[in-house]
């Protein structure tokens, strides 16, 4: 019965904050002899360097043979002048939607060791525990038609289609629902049927879809007021769900509001919980190669794996214990040093939360 | 060469506060002899309530002859279960689309009286001043086609249309590059161009005006970043410009920064410059005729009016001071309380503004 674990290191700091990850995931793995195996592709600008496209039909396949898949981060200048064709970004997009990886679950995590670290004030933050449901491989990323045309009159015009059908709502949905159910049990669709019919839709199957789990409160909030909200006063939420744009935007929002977005790990699941798995934040490339970037975000992307796809969750708590126990002891990435704790780089922090299993 | 202001009081607290913005503006209006007289319509629920429809042809027609709008604001549970077509809000939709009021200038300013309002810490925050710039009449909020439709397979799908033409994005791209010639010389364009093809025009078009407009700083950033960096960084900001839902959102965001809401103008201009004005914040139906509504929000208002539409800028100037004076009185109302500070009603903070001048 053994596992397999696609890794995807990616570009800038991706393949530094995987190295890291890898080593806490080996670490568990032989001492819980949990039986996964790997294999190895590449994603972004790493593949468009070595196949000319973002994501090659190799690593597909590797992809689809895999029980989950950890990703480092893509993109960086260096690829930003191509055709937007062949872009890293496209081969991001492009999995997300191949494997039908439709749920972006972002925990939005105020860890209380570093607590200073938000720009908000404490008493606004503190214990803040909100997840952001994401729908993924719909919405306005992936609707058709798209493009820019030439009008009669000469003139250039840009256009996308926001587009939702109901099965794609219904299954994000519940998605949310079953996730409030292990929270807090409340669910806070946004949208803004105010003035989308794609979100009116929206609102109908979610109202639909509450009756089948009385147990969790359903509210509704317009995305212009949701961004407010977490301003003003993020921890009335507990699951945010919403679709590909709007949670584009909020789960950013929601990830900043901690302040520290080098320790916010994601999930992209699809219908079987197959997944891949991410830090939130970018590839950093200004940064990359220098040993400094924060493996933790990625470490805990690992945790949530072994929970949400391998089911392997005793594990996922020995990696996100160890990492409370390395913050305990006062180890920081530059990121997220403050005075008074001790500076570590990547590999020293990795090899902390080894320590620390 | 008399001006005429059409006054929409709109719902919920929407006639309480503008019943003091209009003090205030016929106290200037007396005092400078400014010429200014009035018209009176109805916007929103109120609307509906008297004609059946949430923006009647006479009030259009009013709107049109006026030189500026005053409007409170509009909605209210009493017309939530209408058909979505004759909803309070269509009224605002389809005046800014019929008066061709492409350009919604929103500032986020954090009153030094007010700085512990805010939900951030004061030193991300203290001295915080930026104009959001967003289009008002394209993009998803008008965008064909539109609807609910079912597919052959009965089930339903929502769709709607993000669409820009070139010389929409060039009209309000312009307005953000003069707004920023005179303030910090900066402007920063949001959009989404790594996934829409209607933002990589966007981004285009910006670039190419960018050249018109040599001493002005012209960035990019993208939505989701923006979102995070507005938490992370506000004052990073001068001028941000963007398409109408993603202003819709990244204006609350910003708005909720400074913590008082209640404190915040907008304008919204055609390409005359003829504007309608109202408050940041909404309609409130939870606190109406209670006479506890802020109507500093509708008071500055006025003087973005004097400003930007009746070319009065040193009436607006006046206004901006009283109400910068009455801050500094320590009158409160309750939105903005805190200890040791004078809790005053609606009409007394008119009546001390009007005392101020
Ligand atoms: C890189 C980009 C295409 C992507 C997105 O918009 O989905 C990123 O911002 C994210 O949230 O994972
Ligand atoms: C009421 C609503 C239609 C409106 C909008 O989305 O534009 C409001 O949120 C605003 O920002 O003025």
């Amino acid at each position: 019965m053994s596992k397999t674990v696609l890794i995807l290191p990616g570009d800038g700091i991706g393949p530094e904050i995987v190295a890291e990850a890898k080593k806490v995931l080996d670490a568990v793995n032989h001492q819980e002899n949990l039986g996964i195996e790997y294999s190895h592709g590449k994603l972004g600008g790493a593949s468009i360097d070595e196949y000319g496209v973002p994501l090659s039909d190799e690593t597909l396949a590797l992809a689809r043979e895999s029980d989950a898949i950890l990703l480092g981060a893509v993109g960086g200048p260096k690829w930003d002048e191509l055709d937007s064709a062949i872009r890293p970004e496209k081969g991001l997009l492009k999995i997300r939607s191949e494997l039908e990886l439709f749920a972006n679950l972002r925990p939005a995590i105020l860890y209380p060791q570093l607590a200073d670290a938000s720009t908000l004030k404490p008493e606004v933050v503190s214990g803040l525990d909100i997840l952001i449901v994401r729908e993924l491989t719909g919405g306005i990323y992936f609707g058709q038609p798209r493009g820019i045309r030439t009008l009669e009159n000469g003139e250039r015009q840009g256009y996308n289609t926001y587009v939702y059908a109901e099965h794609e709502i219904e299954r994000i949905g519940r998605n949310a629902f079953e996730m409030a159910r292990k929270r807090n049990k409340k669910v806070c669709s946004v949208d803004k049927a105010n003035v989308l019919e794609a979100t009116v839709l929206w609102r109908e199957v979610m109202d639909r879809l509450s009756a089948e789990y009385p147990d969790v409160e359903l509210s509704h909030m317009y995305v212009d007021n949701a961004a407010m909200q977490l301003v003003r006063a993020p921890k009335q939420f507990d699951v945010l769900v919403t679709g590909n744009m709007f949670g584009d935007i909020l789960s950013d929002a929601a990830a900043m509001l901690t302040g520290s977005i080098g320790m916010l790990p994601s999930a992209s699941l699809d219908k079987n919980g197959c997944g891949m798995y991410e830090p939130c934040h970018g590839s950093a490339p200004d940064i990359a190669g220098q040993g400094i970037a924060n493996p933790l975000a990625t470490i805990l992307s690992v945790a949530m794996m072994l929970r949400y796809s391998l089911d392997m969750p005793a594990a996922a708590e020995q990696i996100e214990t160890a990492v409370s126990k390395v913050l305990d002891q006062g180890l920081r990435t530059p990121d997220i040093y403050t005075d008074g704790m001790k500076k570590v780089s990547t590999s020293e922090m990795g090899d902390a939360v080894v320590a620390a299993l």
